[in-house]
């Protein structure tokens, strides 16, 4: 039966099937053969996605942060550069950045704040790119019920944006993360719970913002897209009463 | 009296004339006389209206999908190729398809996962163009409450947009057809939907979204903003409590 | 002491001085002296209108119609086509009508269906522009509570954007008229509405949507802004209850 | 813990710290080095601040008003026209003012009514640009309880995006001035709100509008994003109750 709620009987963290990946790293056969691409092409991409995402009002101010993987071995992402507003970029505000957060030859900029953040994706997922957007509604879901760790969206169609998902009959468990100003600490809570979470396409910083990840930058656009579209039907879906009286 | 509710009296699914199409044709007389377009104005056309629709919310992830009938004799229709951004869409996205659904010449290219509602509706109304939509509000409305099957709206100026009709003292009844993965299956109950109300402009998938049709591109397109538009007027009137205390 | 109320103590219709205008006519002297514009930029400008409030949702599907005074001896308005996509506009698609709603050389298109209404509010109020658009806000506030007539507004700096209103303690009475198909009849209800209210703005058609006017174009188009953003206020305000448990 | 309320247990004015500014100016060590800017790069930039603002329905009409500091010593500000619509200014919509509020040079132009209080903010604040701003959300919450005198937001990781805010665990005060026609009355009573709230970025004008400002255009521009961002969070999650019944 389809419905949606915000973690009925879901609130303590779901017990799961030991995570498939070594801690600290992911397994190299879990990487999709995705073609490699220029730097210059990344660039374009993220800075054209910040427009995109301005336009709905999901990275207001300087918020949000884009990334995607130039290459594995060694790790290099191209990652958007610290303060900078994401819907007014050029490609210049596009950076590439180490295993260790560091971006060489970037003059004054630094990489996100967040970087620690994507790398952990990046490792624990396989990921090919990841996206971090502020909206509205995930901002009021993901702070509306103190304690409550998960928002749990299940039946609509809209669910089967999401890498994996072939039915509308599936529970997709978004956990929510405490947010936290020492990234190192944070890194590791984000880590533990992409663990806990291996069938998690996306989680939740309260009060804070979306993180999710896909194996292209176009799936992961897609799913800000599915996920923010779905915050909002749920949301709206809160304060509807229909007509008839009845709820 | 105007006003719009929400499946008041009609829970069970109307009792309508029987259907005067035959079961999988229309007949040839029930085609308005609209001229024949080229294929590139055709695909320039559906581009386009995916990227108005994006702009609007109606299309996020790659969920919609649009068609126009080509040719009748024999049947071939352009459609949007399954999995594109709709917002983002070039015109090697738009296929052509048989009345199998099946697209040769398409490349890697599918045509649209459900192309057969597409067809169904084609044949079963004659229809020159189809537009199918997933926006927040018909999202919302479709889902609220568990087993109705109509959504019926009434009194609105807005409804004159709906081709045939002329005042604003009408009842516009959009069945609500249960979601399912199973293409075959859908296609059937939404043929026998259709032809158990002649009169509807349109339907929606529950929790899923929005079909309507129209003799040309226009006249679909035209439909799409006048019903999105109504499903939000409801949507948001139905938690509306004017000041003054009277509800 | 700023409120909003919707037609707390005004259910009745106003009693207004008698109005300062010959029935069917306006003085001459009324007329504010504005600059005659040529056909092609009066077009223009009502295309750009088209456009510019279509990115706003107000007029979805082929709703709304705009007009703009040409000549007053003889009377001659640039009016929209009806059935025309008011956001798709071009200038062919501008219409230039006498007295009597006719338009020459226009080929097969015909004047907005709404003319009459137009030629009603340029004779009583000497408008040189009238716009007329439907929104969601606009379309929930005139139908939200049956059998009230007027919507009133006070205490927003925005009303400042009105014409002739100096403060934000000002009470703009907004008054709602029955939308009708017969349109020699509302025309007629029109004309006494506007006469009865003599300092209104605008009017709202029931579950139809704004009329409003001004010297200029640009005058209409800020009236428009105003008041819509006056309807999204007011809507959302009566849904909305602060923290803390006060009303 | 956070949570965002209106103006729980700060009902009357707080009481701060003397104000360390003398009244009337700002001591010269409190301008933080900012390059000069020339006159047409101001303007270009004040131009399109006005288009991205009326793109978010932030200023609509002709409401809304943006300036820059020029120079200090004599001090001049670039600053939009009065009765400008903000979202379609070209250069010559922008004046340049002295500290007395006159233009020379502007033609028919005359600066902003409110330009006396973008000059309180800039001598109080040694603010670099001062923006206003007209939204549905501000102007909502400025008024939904009479009375109330501040909007209180904690708790957001938005927040970091205000100058010095370097946690989401951040009380951030936002006084709520009453509007008033008398610019110099009004202009005497801002002076003494940002006297007596050394820390706040912005102030509300009742039922009309938000100011903000910064060290640069930019940072100005940044603070009115996120603070419309939180206004639209706080506004929303008022008339939120998520399912399971808790509230």
């Amino acid at each position: 039966m389809g419905r949606s709620v915000i973690n009925e009987a879901i609130v303590a963290f779901r017990a799961h099937t030991p995570s498939r990946r070594l801690a600290g790293g992911a397994p190299e056969s879990h990487f999709r053969r995705v073609p490699s691409r220029s730097f210059p092409a990344i660039s374009r991409d993220l800075v054209a996605i910040g427009r995109r995402f301005y336009a709905r009002g999901w990275v207001q101010g300087t918020s949000g942060n884009f990334s995607e993987v130039v290459s594995r071995k060694p790790l290099r992402l191209a990652i958007t550069a610290s303060s900078v507003h994401k819907g007014q970029m050029r490609s210049t505000h596009i950076l590439q950045m180490n295993e260790a957060a560091n971006a060489s030859g970037a003059g004054k900029q630094v990489p996100s704040a967040e970087a620690r953040l994507h790398l952990e994706i990046v490792r624990r997922r396989g990921a090919g790119a990841v996206l971090h957007t502020h909206s509205i509604w995930g901002t009021i879901l993901s702070g509306s019920v103190p304690h409550r760790d998960v928002v749990t969206i299940d039946g609509f169609e809209m669910l089967k944006g999401l890498s994996g998902v072939r039915t509308h009959e599936h529970a997709e468990l978004i956990p929510i993360v405490e947010n936290d100003q020492d990234m190192s600490r944070l890194a590791d809570v984000v880590g533990e719970t992409l663990d806990r979470n291996p069938s998690a396409h996306a989680f939740l910083l309260r009060r804070h913002g979306l993180y999710t990840w896909g194996d292209t930058l176009a799936d992961a656009e897609r799913h800000v897209e599915i996920l923010e579209f779905l915050f909002e039907t749920i949301g709206r879906s809160a304060t509807f009463r229909p007509m008839g009286g009845e709820e």
